[in-house]
């Protein structure tokens, strides 16, 4: 049995060469390894797969895969066993390189060549961008120039780790950078969120169930909440984070992209191609704000504590809370408020979305003095928990007319033997497959910049906007409140 | 606390008295002296609320009041307590009487005004059929030749048990019977089934759910199936259970009122006219059998055994089983079948009601090789468990696009302190209340048997058709199954 199900994945896995850039990285330590390791031990990588990890460090091979195992054994949370990671060892090489270095890369090249006449990699390539992102245009450039793919034999595929950009225009001058060396179909955009469960679920949820899609509108659906918090601060990312901010760290990627999904037109076959055609039409309809009635569209905040954490400017007005209201150009949301809420120090750690539905016709006329308070809504948990649970409105025993909301749910990480795979363990999986259903299409990063480039703008514009907020609460308390404040609403 | 729950339930509960006809026959012991002690013990009766026992036998009072506390004892689940018993004591008479005998009818009157007197009934009259259905008649028109209630002051109401006639013109004849007496709207038919409380539901979660109505109709709903087995025989009822077979025993009158439930549309206002008046439009929409093809319309059964019941014919043919399929002439439910199943000595004791949806749109889809194979359903258990379940399908955990089928449960015994009051202690105090909701118009009896009794004239007819099966099986082997041959659905 265990042998039937290596031998199926691996089937669908490509042989390839994986090039790390950025291969002694927290990225790379704390995801890429251990999803290899996962990988490895599900039997999933095909034995024409290697991984060449590149970095500055002038390491020798030895000492790397000491790293190497090290990282993994601290980031997987199971027992790590030996034999698993003799087996991915066994495919790892390790090359420093500066990455203006020109020499370095015809030294990679070599060692690509080798390895790839090796194992049997037959020319295919999937270079990883785990460095910061201001070398990623250096490095694609370097990978063309320096032929380090063959132009006759095999494919070339290139992941790229987020920001990417940090504003509309630096987003198009990386993307002209990239697209220099590969076209759209070969660039595997991450955004790890769409790799979660339930989020690839959503699509599933609405696809697959009559009582869900033909009711996912706004006939039928009041307003839509996508809500991912932390309770921790920024911790050691203080640098990073002071110069991205909420909207930039969370909103115009991971948040929009849920957003698509949630009203994204399901296409009738969901492959990458047409799902991501679909998606780009949902961003590009993202009604910009009004600059007059901001405080109507926009809260933000910056817990208490933020400017004393390391790295971060002691007068930083960077906003570490945001809540966001926005309609949807389209004709099946036209009037439904989408509500975007994500922040750090905040009481709750956790992404859900939440589609709450009108009120039904019964509630103007149950019995006499009963009136139908709690609507229908359908909760995507997305993490920690993972699972679906709908609230619905039933009779109270004993009663003839009193109705009593209550619920039903199903929990996905509650099923037992159900090991829900990491996000990284898929994405790299994915890419090695080519599927890019899950990964983002340029005109969508583009479509959700033009949005967000406006609201980080006038965040920096109007510093008055950022309300301070005690860290471990709901987030700034003197700031009008989208939803609590429209009549049947509240934050869920 | 406790007091305040007792006033706030007196002040919707009449004063009247209730005269049982039939007061030491079993559903009086088994159930309605039960019924009456839970409403005491719930301190739901009026001060102003009084009881005179009726039967042929020449009990004193205090032999038949000894009688009704050991049926009390041994019919109620909890444990027995003297202090409610003897609240509940004090208010019943015991009156003998022949019920062709109209001196103990005038003797009747005599007692019916002195305990009025005395405990300040105001004239309002319940009198409850709970004696054999051929002395129904002669009851009602002595309860009006005898003056048993006042013309000038308070209420009078019949509560009438089942069976309501064995048959279209006996029913009628019944009823012309009792509409000398009683106008309509002081007629309280029971059918014990519509005082379930998921029955009950039903009606709430379609009106209360914007999830549910929008969906409830030809272009989402597949098919409907109403299931009400019983593992046990006919017990003691051999006599009655030959002549009425299931038919009569269950499709006319529970099966058909659930039917209507699952099917009515439903009124601006859920008020006992509005909602009648509704349900005789569904009854009446039922569309007859084609002879022709009877088989593909129902299967009859009888168990193994039957014949040898205490009061059974040897030769019998009484159907103890039935299965029907049945469509709505209705513009909401065109083309989509109802399916009925019900039963004695089957493998299950089980009632409910299964909505089984369409496949949806995604079902072509999904992915290249994936097909969707398990409609929504949503199922709502009426007995022994009570609750909702709503299957819907996921993704599974780990691949992009295959489809897994799981459930979410909403199980309302299993709520903590949720004592569902039973059928009886409602239907008594609907009718005490004067709320005719959840009792059948004489126009939905009549359209219940207009289209049964085509089916029961040609079980008679067509006596091959009851097919013998083994008891505790799932019924008839060598028949045709009315839905499993049909694709994409099965008894569920």
């Amino acid at each position: 049995m265990e042998v039937r199900q290596g031998m199926a994945a691996e089937s669908r896995m490509e042989t390839c060469l994986l090039i790390i850039f950025g291969a002694t990285g927290d990225l790379t330590f704390r995801k890429l390894l251990p999803a290899l390791y996962q990988l490895e031990k599900k039997k999933e990588l095909h034995k024409g797969f290697g991984v060449v990890a590149v970095s500055r460090k002038d390491h020798t091979l030895k000492e790397y895969l000491q790293k190497a195992k090290e990282a993994v054994k601290t980031h997987t949370s199971e027992e790590f066993q030996d034999s698993i990671w003799k087996r991915l060892n066994k495919r790892i090489q390790y090359q420093s390189l500066e990455f203006n270095n020109e020499g370095d890369y015809e030294s990679l090249r070599g060692v690509l060549k080798e390895l790839d006449r090796e194992i049997g990699a037959r020319g295919n390539r999937l270079f990883y961008m785990a460095t910061s992102p201001k070398f990623f245009g250096e490095i694609s450039k370097h990978i063309q120039k320096k032929d380090l793919y063959s132009k006759k034999r095999g494919w070339k595929r290139l992941m790229v780790e987020k920001p990417f950009g940090r504003d509309l225009s630096s987003a198009r001058e990386l993307n002209e950078a990239l697209t220099e060396a590969f076209k759209e179909e070969e660039i595997f955009r991450v955004d790890h969120y769409l790799m979660k469960e339930m989020v690839q679920n959503l699509l599933m949820i609405r696809a697959a169930n009559q009582i869900f899609e033909p009711t996912w509108n706004r006939e039928h659906i009041d307003h839509v909440q996508i809500i991912s918090t932390e309770s921790e601060g920024v911790g050691n990312r203080g640098e990073y984070y002071d110069q991205a901010g909420a909207l930039r760290d969370m909103v115009q990627n991971h948040m929009l992209q849920m957003l698509a999904l949630t009203a994204v037109e399901l296409p009738g076959n969901l492959i990458a191609k047409n799902l991501r055609k679909e998606k780009i039409k949902i961003l590009q309809s993202l009604i910009p704000f009004k600059e007059v009635s901001i405080e109507d569209q926009m809260v933000l905040g910056q817990y208490e504590g933020f400017r004393e954490e390391m790295g971060v400017s002691e007068k930083s007005s960077t906003e570490t809370y945001a809540a966001i209201r926005v309609f949807l150009d389209h004709p099946r949301w036209l009037g439904v408020p989408f509500y975007l809420k994500t922040g750090k120090g905040l009481k709750e750690k956790a992404a859900r979305i939440v589609i709450q539905y009108r009120l039904p016709m019964g509630s103007c006329c149950l019995g006499e003095t009963k009136e139908i308070e709690e609507p229908n809504r359908l909760t995507i948990n997305i993490q920690p928990q993972e699972g679906v649970v709908l609230s619905f409105n039933t009779k109270q025993p004993g009663t003839l007319d009193t109705i009593m909301p209550v619920s039903m749910d199903f929990c996905q990480n509650c099923l037992i033997g159900m090991n829900t795979p990491e996000a990284y363990e898929k994405l790299l999986g994915d890419a090695i497959k080519g599927d890019q259903t899950s990964f983002t299409h340029w005109e969508e990063v583009e479509a959700a910049w033009k949005w967000s480039d406006t609201l980080i703008n006038w965040a920096r514009k109007y510093p008055w906007m950022i309300k301070s907020y005690e860290k471990g609460s709901r987030g700034p308390e003197d700031a009008p409140d989208l939803v609590n404040r429209e009549p049947g609403r509240k934050w869920l």
